[in-house]
């Protein structure tokens, strides 16, 4: 067996070929394996015409397939199967060789991995794919984060394999140290979330408060999609609302049980902003969208509930209401991103990663399931300004919004009087109002606080914590 | 020294020496242990005449002190000090004693070191105690966990240290086994950012739309506090909004730092909601409003943000808004409640529990900070119907919403129109419209999902999970 190959990939079900495939289509000799060997050779088999791959049929061959220094793709399920088969290879390795995880392992999990590993000598790249099976194969936006000297030697090869935007540029960066890739690939999921939330939410306001078919609202997300909304995510709302179901006539969204089922990415993304303390009520109600829907039996029970429901607009109304519903969404878009990309600032402090969100927001243009042209606007922002505070911050951004939000507003008057449940549109605006507020009534909770724990407070006027004697002649004590 | 405590406090911060003059004023005899032993003799010194205690300087004198099988209460920092403790204790211990954590343990935690210590013959019993210091000393609502057998023990000393309801009944009762103790009292606590957030939005909707002052805001509390809102909360709210700061003569409420802050238990009760797949928007909502708030300088990179500022009402039109209020806090209030019941419930069947929800309502009508007259209503919505799939399903609490909705919605519609945040009562009305629809986009979500990532759906009209060729020529096959 030759020494020649400059990548291998162990672990090849869909992902894993469609990623070797992409590698060897783009010239590298790619070693292959898998715990069964027979799925090796059925992919050198089908596959072996485009391109280079050296099948490996076990550990030891495959590892000593590779170019030093190794770069080793693991493309397994995330959890205990990863942690198995690093045990499996890192014996076999030396320093200087590269183990990437390409699966959607946990950052924490990525964190610890990289820290046993460096310890080895070995350099650990958890690194987020996204793009599914066809931007496995044909392009993928890619995350890496582990070392900058794994991403010297690996980067070349990641930008070949990897997504294009519009203006060529590759969609792969270095994220930043150790979990920082799967950081963001898992805030991306919780974005994906949230878009996908709010989109639903303009559809159900198209259909019950204006009173379109599937059809027509295919045909205005189509027309959004012309406009600042253009995304893979609205042109494929299009395609899914415009289907027709063959076996009844009706529309293809029609026949589909109304129960959205989650993998754990989003859940992950809220559960982890809450550790570090970020507002992310627009991914947060996302995610427990998804769960009340599944809630079957609850539902059915909840059916007779009193509530107005929505009587369709006239036909002039609705054309009207509808860009009303495109400036919502759009809004509410824009919340959704500061809420993510605020989550992702807020672990770059933590962990002391040095993650460019422009640069982020850049690879997030082709490949991936958000792709969208809003992403250059994004990146646009934080290349004029490296520290924002906050996207809102942005002067295009705050602009859009201000145009945007008599509109916004009145289409969640519009839902809340009809009864149709925006959860979405209404937690992006409160976080908008509450951020711009002068005054919260967070003032109140921390004399709650005081009043029933002596958790004391601090005054407006001069330092220091204070504690009011509540009990007692309601003086005030320094704390 | 002889062996005649009927239980032992070790932990002498002020909780445990509470609730160690708790049960010594209810006739027991305590023994009490404390790392550093001056504050084991200094309780003795300056609470002696309470009653009966045994000052123990070592473990082992404690442990001594116990009459068999002995109890033991550990009153120490959640986390690691708990476990160094157990470390220490246990090994004194014979099979039959008890050990009581009465901190904010995580109730998987709580569950380890239950499933460790039976292995020994030790009872674990993980404790939550609410009502703080205060109701510590003077009866705390309790939330224990832990075997039957250690409640047939524990109970009766419980009860009689415990708060008891305006009827009478002792604040409480044998939760569940294992970590349900902890679990309830973490919802208690989720449940009781809700309340305080939806209070605050009631606050703030009442100053800046009604244009009422915090004293005249403290007086609606104080008139709401004698109806169906009846509640420790809302009469310390009105406290909090009346008193007036010596310094400056200003309302109080106005020279508190408007940052809130939090101690945990209410992110966690959302992290395993997410866990659990149950919405708990409401709670969630809660905890973020609070992060938001203490982001000072991302809120003053945001105050020029454009947005409608509130126009007070009239005197006339503003009783009516108050009454309308009134209406949205009672109804966002029944959600919160019905989402960390669900939240209970789930947890119920994922670990087992045996609890009942209608005492678990009424072990908080005292001594803790949620206590109010409206838990009574919960525990007879469960007492008629204990498999209530939620608390929306009861009549009563439905009809009360029914009634309450117009305005309830109106609320909404009025700071949605006026950049009043109301997080909460938004999240709520969201939940309660998505409860009941006939169709959630959902269907969307899914069709989406199958789309870019043959995630698969199924129909509303035959069994199985069934894939549509998006990319070829979009017939469906079974999946």
């Amino acid at each position: 067996m030759s020494t020649t190959a400059q990548i291998g990939v162990t672990g090849l079900a869909v992902m894993g070929s469609n990623l070797a495939r992409n590698f060897a289509r783009n010239g590298y000799t790619v070693a292959v394996h898998n715990r069964t060997a027979s799925r090796t050779h059925a992919l050198v088999e089908e596959h072996g015409s485009e391109g280079d791959f050296i099948a490996a049929e076990t550990a030891k061959e495959f590892v000593a397939a590779l170019e030093r220094p190794r770069r080793l793709v693991i493309m397994v399920k995330a959890g205990d199967p990863t942690d198995a088969v690093i045990q499996e290879f890192a014996p076999l390795l030396e320093p200087g060789d590269m183990i990437i995880d390409g699966g959607n392992a946990h950052f924490a999990d990525t964190r610890r991995r990289e820290r046993e590993l460096r310890e080895k000598g070995i350099h650990f790249v958890g690194t987020g794919i996204s793009g599914g099976e066809e931007g496995a194969l044909n392009g993928p936006s890619i995350m890496p984060g582990g070392s900058k000297e794994s991403y010297d030697s690996l980067g070349p090869m990641l930008e070949k394999i990897s997504a294009k935007a519009k203006d060529g540029a590759p969609c792969v960066t270095h994220v930043g140290a150790d979990g920082a890739g799967h950081f963001v690939k898992m805030v991306h999921n919780g974005i994906e979330y949230a878009d996908m939330q709010l989109i639903g939410e303009a559809y159900q306001l198209l259909r019950d408060v204006a009173g379109y078919s599937p059809a027509q609202i295919a045909e205005i997300f189509r027309t959004w999609n012309t406009g600042r909304l253009d995304s893979y995510l609205i042109e494929i709302t299009a395609e899914v609302l415009s289907h027709v179901d063959a076996a009844t006539g009706k529309p293809f969204v029609d026949v589909v049980v109304d129960q959205a089922e989650q993998k754990g990415t989003g859940r992950w993304t809220v559960q982890i902003a809450l550790d570090l303390g970020v507002p992310v009520s627009g991914i947060a109600e996302a995610v427990f969208a998804r769960s009340l829907s599944g809630h079957a039996a609850l539902r059915e029970a909840s059916r007779g509930l009193a509530g107005p429901s929505a009587t369709p607009l006239s036909e002039a109304e609705a054309g009207a209401f509808a860009d009303r519903v495109e400036q919502a969404l759009y809004a509410s878009k824009i919340v959704s991103y500061t809420q993510g990309f605020h989550e992702i600032a807020a672990a770059r402090e933590e962990y002391d990663w040095d993650i460019d969100l422009g640069a982020v927001s850049a690879i997030w243009r082709g490949g991936c399931i958000i792709r969208a042209a809003f992403l250059d606007r994004i990146r646009a922002a934080y290349d004029a300004r490296a520290d924002l505070p906050s996207l809102l911050s942005d002067e295009t951004f705050a602009r859009e919004i201000a145009d945007a939000q008599d509109d916004w507003r009145e289409v969640i008057v519009a839902a809340t009087r009809q009864g149709v449940p925006t959860p979405g549109f209404s937690a992006a605006l409160a976080y908008y109002d509450a951020l711009r507020a002068e005054r919260l009534p967070a003032a109140l909770t921390q004399g709650q606080r005081d009043f029933f724990g002596a958790h004391t407070y601090r005054r407006t006027d001069r330092d220091g914590s204070f504690h009011t004697l509540w009990g007692g002649d309601r003086s005030e004590v320094g704390a």
